[in-house]
């Protein structure tokens, strides 16, 4: 399949699809530091859990490269701190930056961050391989925000388990939500659902409610998943878990193990990140709303666990009752 | 209270406020042909149920003054047909041109176009003294696109409602849904709360959501309501209502009486207006999806009888069981 690419090491330098860019220019950001990938991951350059979790760990590898000895252990502390903080709520992004400070230095770091990328890529197909199973022969999906090769190395989650299927030859049909306020759905997940041939249509957000009806199941991704299975995710998933208990349809969420965050309990202790008020009020250049409008903007909510039919990852489907058998999967 | 003037005959002619403009100017179309009011109603250049219905009875008046006596039945029989095609949702539109149809001509028309928009100012007055009734003292309330002054006559219906309660001092907070695709929360009620410094939050749809349990009451407008309650609405109307369900607050559908449609015995009798998919995938002169992303774009969406606490009209509070009492409040 013609995946997009997504983040490239080059010799010091990382190599970013700008994705604020698509569908209509696919153009490419040179980075040199540290400051610059968190910059990329804060306006959504480089987004989806597991991509910012491979660049930021690259943004770590290529600081290593270019800080003088004397600063190196200072510059990384800072640089690490500086990435975690690009993103509050996205969980792959502090683990895969603390990995990277775990690690001998400079050339080490490059290694580990092209392990990381792969660890990712494997992930995405075993996630792929484990969902495509909950997937009928003939299938309506409803989905949201962009959760393919352009948010995670490899296939992607939700979205990839849509595309094995759709590979395998079942014959998937999609509902993707074009999810506001920043268009995921409409600038990435059509993009890369015209590029792999899936037929799909793109709706406004809450028009999810019309369609939910003649859907067969939802498939989302998620930012960070507590021990009890709260799940964190794009602003809009915890509508569809709503709309999908009252229309009687799974809801399935999908992410690599790594997004199971033990230091959270239950939702309440997720940190949801709310970003600037313009991105309601304006649109591109154009203004929408009057300048003085307040705004309330969370990025994120959380679906609690009493809506989510099974989780899919790639070290096996958990179903409920899910704080015994999120731990059974994670500690055997 | 300030209210914007959204509709004025003059003379032969129609003067409305253009809301495609809204917030960033202030601009009024000048009309002098039916022609002219089906293409403003069809570009929701004017829009909100009842102020259709009186834009369109006026389109049917002026028609009638520059007809020539030998076309004026022909004439004024296109120009009706045509009327009531420009969105096949809303019912005040075809009552309102039914009515104007069956009253006698030219003077008679300007004048029943006159009666028609003040009872309708009469019935948003009824419609939010009725309805003030069921805010708390201080309340958080949940709303999805425009159905203040801009869309009624008078104060108009949900937003009415708002207003009025506001008016009285009561302390009423608002979190207004943008409402894709043509954005009327984010640019029309927002204008209006600015304007009647009632505080409030603009949201995109699929944050409603995250707020639902901080909310006190939903209000919402309603564009055709079926002879057993299901009420057809702006699409996201459901959602609200499937939300409001689960979080267990109330939800009020807010519209004068004149909407209920006894040709409808349930929603499934009524026909849903699809949009352009460029509504979707463009916004303004912005492209956000690629141009080849197929959309489904349904204007409304119908939410079950079952989903409503009351229906507010101007002839009074309606509640469960819906089909009794609706036919009750109608035909006493």
């Amino acid at each position: 399949m013609n995946l997009p690419r997504v983040v490239r090491y080059e010799d010091g330098k990382l190599l970013l699809l700008d994705q604020t860019q698509l569908p209509h220019h696919e153009r490419f950001l040179c980075l040199r530091r540290a400051a610059e990938v968190a910059r990329a991951i804060k306006l959504l350059q480089v987004r989806g859990a597991p991509w910012i979790g491979v660049a930021a760990a690259y943004g770590v590898a290529i600081e290593a490269q270019r800080l003088p000895d004397d600063k190196l252990i200072s510059g990384l502390t800072r640089a690490a701190q500086m990435l975690i903080r690009a993103r509050p709520t996205a969980v792959n992004l502090s683990w895969a930056v603390k990995r990277m400070m775990s690690v001998e230095l400079r050339r080490t770091l490059v290694v580990e961050a092209k392990t990381i990328e792969q660890e990712e890529r494997a992930r995405s197909q075993a996630i792929a391989l484990k969902g495509v199973k909950v997937v009928p022969q003939k299938a309506v999906i409803l989905t949201i925000c962009n959760t393919g090769a352009l948010a995670a190395p490899g296939l992607g989650t939700a979205l990839g388990v849509v595309l094995q299927a759709h590979q395998e030859g079942k014959r998937v049909e999609v509902y993707a939500c074009e999810t506001r306020p920043l268009l995921q759905g409409a600038r990435l997940t059509a993009f890369e659902l015209l590029r792999a041939r899936v037929p799909f249509y793109l709706i406004v957000d809450s028009a999810a409610a019309s369609v939910i009806e003649r859907c067969d199941l939802v498939l989302v991704g998620a930012d960070r998943i507590a021990a009890n299975g709260d799940t964190a995710n794009k602003v809009g998933t915890k509508m569809l878990a709503i709309l999908a208990k009252e229309a009687k349809k799974p809801f399935y969420v999908v992410a690599p193990a790594s997004t199971f965050d033990f230091q959270c309990r239950t939702g309440a202790d997720i940190v949801i990140e709310e970003r600037s008020g313009d991105e309601v009020r304006r649109f591109g250049r154009c203004q929408v709303a009057p300048e003085p409008a307040p705004v309330f903007n969370p990025a994120f909510d959380v679906t609690p666990a009493r809506l989510i039919t099974a989780f899919i990852t790639d070290a096996g489907i958990v179903k409920p009752p899910f704080k015994r058998n999120i731990r059974r999967l994670l500690f055997g």
